[in-house]
């Protein structure tokens, strides 16, 4: 979305328009029709009453968790062991107890959840999909959980806006597919959807929608709360008029159109086929998320140095902090428009320094 | 600089070629040409081996205190009583020991560092311009007590780049005004001057250069220790390129002009001769900060609204939590553009609203 001729003519005429700078932060000068615009879009896709944009979904997440957990009194933080670094950072920012539950286990989240009275304000938070995985969150048995022990649900859609859904709102959306395509434009919630259930939901638009930015979505109150306490929303410059919207028109041409979401989930198939025919070992999961695992810095960087130099194929290697020691990994970033022939030669790439890799092992050093 | 001329050209040209986003962080896939001669060009700016750019500088202050005082074994902040609200969050994330001094004093700033052995790792967090209350901190006296008492310093220049200084870096460069005149674009540091002098420099695009980010100077070592260790950093989009490229084209056009600079410092001393004239209470300072003490927030809210309904200016009126309660003002903003027949018009709008004020104040409620 980065390059859609849409987007760019968006752009151009707001700067030319507005200038680049907003001149200020959103309560002092720094505020526009562009910013409140971006706003109102964003709180329809998600069928939310309010959203509010931020400098990055990293501080839109590490603001709404300190925020929400130092406000809400004695207020305990479940989170998943696989949270984003900018979740992990707002919850330790937030003084608040946390509790660390397993990977989308929800037996585990349920006997940590149990323990403490319903009345005592809890926040789950976790993520749709996992972006270094590749995993997808159990969101309505979680919301179920939420529900049974008095939690309030922090959804980070960050890796799934614009990619899910029938109109890119989000894995959220995507679970009651059928019912969010014929409600259309319509801002008002769909009672009981799973989108409806996730209290907050949390999304980037510098992703899937090709521009910069993050943003929260969720009730009036809510938001109006993160609004007036977050000194991460409060005081800092907003986003240039020109930024915010041409990410507006992104997700707008998003909504509209859902064909580079379908053409991006069967190019993902075609490129997961062709790896388990070359027993190329991608951590399995249901999402467009490809990774391939190498278990080794070195030899990560080393084969994703080869694919650029040998075969004009641009695959970045993912290494500590970003992945654990030992879980080194190719992420494979696959696009709608991608041809079948740059598949093969992808594959046909990565078997060369993947046996590489084989034999490393196998000599035992 | 938002709508210069340069600017736009420059960031229309970066559109057309890069599209909108960066594509991801500045680790994986988000990191371009645009990014790192930005950082060349504000190293440069300011005499120092290196620079990194951050989605804000609010970012920026956060992300390197929070960092310096957590890696920093026993590390004492000293941080000035009006220090902006990032740096205070930046301390607060760091979990090291904060110790206040009173605003611009030496004596009580003295007196504190004191009580610490030498060899004590210390970092002194002050600013060049005060944004609230338009006052400048004593770069070079408190680069004295860091060097006498062992401390590194930290200076945000936020309100100072692009508009103090032969090139615009700030009032660190300002007070060496002839030398740094003299040296013109050289990269190395002038021995001894002020800004040779501060360790650590902090700075935005997002004011005086009409972009939006933010970015820390320094030595090498530093750098490269907040680039591995900040999360604020590591895990965010970083900015688009059209974004850094406008800005950097900001930068380049205020160090080589200086007409702007001047200009400014003109009028802004213009509008003060008029407000002393007409008795109306700009709170002192020798900074390019205008603000106008008003005491109430809803008086403040009220005389903005005047002037902008009756007199066609905007003039921000600032309220807690961004100066303390009682305190509230106006601030104005003056422009090298601003008119002589413009000032007299705003003059006029604030003798009247101001009137109001004492009345009411006079009438005892």
């Amino acid at each position: 979305m980065g390059n859609n001729p849409v987007v760019l003519e968006t752009m151009h005429r707001t700067l030319d328009k507005y200038g680049h700078g907003a001149g200020g932060t959103r309560n002092i000068a720094g505020n526009g029709a562009n910013h409140l615009a971006l706003e109102q879009e964003l709180a329809k896709l998600h069928r939310k009453p309010a959203a509010l944009v931020f400098s990055s979904c990293y501080v839109a997440n590490d603001a709404t968790l300190s925020t929400l957990g130092s406000k809400l009194p004695e207020c305990v933080l479940f989170s998943d062991t696989m949270n984003h670094a900018s979740m992990i950072q707002g919850m330790r920012h937030s003084g608040a107890k946390k509790v660390i539950f397993k990977h989308n286990d929800l037996e585990d989240l349920e006997n940590k959840l149990k323990q403490y009275p319903k009345e005592q304000p809890k926040i789950i938070a976790f993520e749709s999909v996992y972006s270094m995985c590749g995993s997808i969150g159990p969101i309505k048995e979680i919301c179920d959980l939420a529900e049974k022990y008095g939690a309030l649900t922090f959804l980070d859609e960050v890796h799934a806006v614009g990619l899910y859904g029938p109109r890119g709102a989000g894995v959220a959306e995507h679970l009651d597919y059928d019912a969010h395509a014929a409600a259309g434009d319509s801002p008002d919630p769909i009672p009981g959807s799973v989108m409806d259930r996730v209290d907050i939901i949390t999304g980037t638009l510098g992703k899937a929608y090709g521009a910069v930015g993050g943003y929260i979505a969720g009730s009036e109150e809510f938001v109006d709360m993160v609004r007036s306490y977050a000194p991460g929303f409060i005081f800092t410059t907003s986003l240039p008029p020109a930024t915010v919207a041409g990410a507006r028109a992104s997700v707008v041409y998003q909504k509209n159109y859902v064909g580079d979401r379908q053409l991006k989930q069967v190019n993902v198939c075609e490129v997961k086929r062709r790896f388990a025919e070359l027993d190329i070992p991608v951590v399995p999961g249901p999402s467009h998320i490809v990774p391939v695992l190498v278990g080794d810095a070195a030899l990560a960087k080393a084969a994703s140095d080869k694919l650029l130099s040998e075969h004009d194929i641009y695959v970045q290697s993912i290494n500590y902090p970003t992945v654990a020691r030992g879980e080194e990994r190719l992420r494979i970033t696959v696009t709608p428009r991608h041809t079948l022939e740059q598949m093969d030669k992808l594959a046909e790439g990565l078997e060369a320094p993947w046996w590489t890799r084989r034999r490393w092992h196998d000599s035992g050093s």
